[in-house]
Parts: C-alpha cells; structure tokens; sequence
C-alpha cells in the first residue's frame, strides 16, 4: 500500500493515478478526511511507502505530526523550497534540504528525495508518458531501492541514485531551474542524466 | 576570437581543444604567460567572448581584476561552488551565484552563465562526443544567443535557456547532484532536458 499525504494538489492527484494504473493500491491522506481521503495518520499507518507532498512551508509540522506513523516507513520527499516573485519562480534553500528537515523531524521514517524534477503538471494527466529520470537522494539504500524501482514504472526513464540524502539539497532547487524552463518555452521540462552506465 | 581565462585546468584545456576542432580561434589566458599562453588581461582584450574558468574562489578577485578588460565582452561564467568533504562532493554557495558575483565585480562585462552540467573530465577527452545539453542562464539575451550558437555546436544535445542570471544559484549547484552521480556510477553524467519543443 502507498499512502499520499497532501494528496489533493495537483502532484498528488496525478500521482495517485498513476500508480493506481500501474497496479498499486493506493490510499490518500488529507487534513479533512472526506469521501476517499482519510485522516494523513491513517494513510500513513496503512502503508509502507508514503509520498511526502505538501508545501514546503509544511514539511517540519507535518513531518513531526506524523513522526509515529511514519517510523519505519519509506518516505519519499518530494517538496522543493520554491518560491515566487513578480511571477518569477525562485529557491528559498535553507541550511537543510527539506527531505533531511523531514528526516530531522520523523527520525524513525526512511526518507527518500525524489521526483523534484517530475512536472506536476505533466504528472497531473496519466495519459501522458513522463519522457524523462527520476533523481533520488537518501542515506537508506535499501529504502531508495524501493523508491526506485516505484520510479521506474512510472517513467521512461530511470531512477538514477545521485547518493546521500544531503545530494537532496541541490536536488530540491533544481525545480527552480525547470519551472524558468518551462516558463521560457512553455512546457512541463524534465531531465534526463546522460553518460549512465546500460 | 575566443578567449579562456583559467584555460590550464581540465575543463579549459578541453574547451579549447573543442574549440578549435569547431573552427573558432582560442587564446588561453594564465596568470604565468609562458609559451600558448598570454596574460589573461591579454587574452581578454583579445576576444569577444571569454570563458571563465577559474576556482570558485578565485571568481570574484580575478573578475574584479579584469573587469576594464571584460567592459562589453560576453562572459561565459563555468564555475560552481563545489567543495570536498571526506571525499565527498557537495555544494556551498553563497547568497549569490558565482555568476552574479563575477556579474558585480565586471559590471560591464555581459555575463552568461553555463556549462556546469558538463564534466571537465568529458570535455577533456575531445574525441569523445557530448551527449547531453548545456543549460544557460543570463540576463542579456543577445550575449545569451551567442554562447547558445557555440554551446550547439560542442555538445550533441542543445543549449537551453534557463531564464535570467539569478537562475545560476540553482545551476551552479547542479554539480554537485552530478558529482555524486559520477562517484556512484563511475562515469562523467551530463543533463539532457525533456519535453522542449522540437
């Protein structure tokens, strides 16, 4: 079971499809538990894989409000510290990376970063093949190859390891990077990393 | 005329090579002009586009220190603010990009920043083709275009434009991401964008 907690933006919705096209269960959390939503507590307690996705500025109360029901999950985080100015998209990066701030705050959860370059737009339509890898940070090798290989069946691309959950830091700001891309050519951009290994 | 500032490192020696290989005319610049190599002030005056290619450290003294011979150059700024800890490559920027502060120190010069996402060890070997894009950030959009017109025809994939020169603090950074990337696939990873239009 894979559990989404901040499920009902964009990135979630497309997300949840996505993964329920590809065969897995999936149960979504909300603040406001209605209809299929239920609590972000129960989500997480069902499942073994928990999606991360709420605004950045929610990560640390969140994290730390679901510190027992994440310990000992995989948790992926997805947030990136972007923020907007005269319509601009920008970082606001602190010390830490979101995922370790998530990590700090739930320290019994798995964490994982990824998908920081995974449009939520492009996400939001599940008729659309994602042409593109997904980056992963994290300290737990065996939780990031779970990750992975979710990853995989939702991409054409790969899950490329780009090491410890630190690497996540420079990860999370590269959406800053693709949302000016996408704004210059009006598109939902990806990435793919070359020179990879067959 | 193309000139290298820092041209003895990795990265610049491929550069030039590819170059040249490319048709363009290359002046490398060092602080000891000795043989190939002229004073960088020299090499500077010499051409309409400079590539900087020096430490990180050393990008805002030495473009202060060029600055009257940078005055109306397109300046390619290919630093990143990358430090080793334990053998392991992470990121320490500052409040600004190095590009932005090489941009501050050589107010005139028309600054461009790009190429982090290459590896100097790729480039190094000029038989070996690029497969992959260079990623450009600036705010002057016609200095932008002719780094673009060079950056095609060195690397396979293409240059994008990844907005305005404040989008290099999330550039820079990207090679750190590509660094690990490296050591956990001992290869020399580079970045291609998806889902541009053809």
């Amino acid at each position: 079971m894979i559990a989404i907690v901040g499920g009902s933006g964009d990135f979630g919705q497309g997300l949840a499809e996505r993964l329920r096209r590809a065969g897995e269960e999936v149960v979504i959390g909300s603040r406001t538990p209605r209809d299929e939503f239920v609590s972000n507590e129960e989500a997480c307690r069902r499942a073994e894989v928990v999606f991360l996705s709420v605004p950045p500025g929610g990560v640390a109360d969140m994290s730390h409000e679901l510190r027992d029901a994440l310990a000992g999950r995989i948790v992926v985080s997805v947030a990136a510290p972007i923020v907007f100015r005269d319509g601009q998209a920008g970082a606001q990066p602190g010390d830490l990376s979101l995922a370790e701030i998530a990590s700090a705050a739930a320290p019994e959860a798995r964490v994982v970063a990824g998908f920081h370059t995974v449009s939520a737009k492009a996400l939001a339509d599940p008729d659309v093949p994602l042409d593109e890898d997904v980056l992963l940070a994290g300290n737990d090798a065996g939780a990031k190859d779970v990750v992975a290989g979710l990853a995989e069946r939702l991409v054409e691309g790969r899950a490329v390891d780009c090491g410890r959950l630190e690497v996540s830091r420079w990860l999370e700001t590269l959406t800053a990077v693709l949302l000016n891309v996408n704004r210059r050519y009006k598109t939902n951009a990806g990435v793919r990393v070359t020179g990879l290994p067959e």
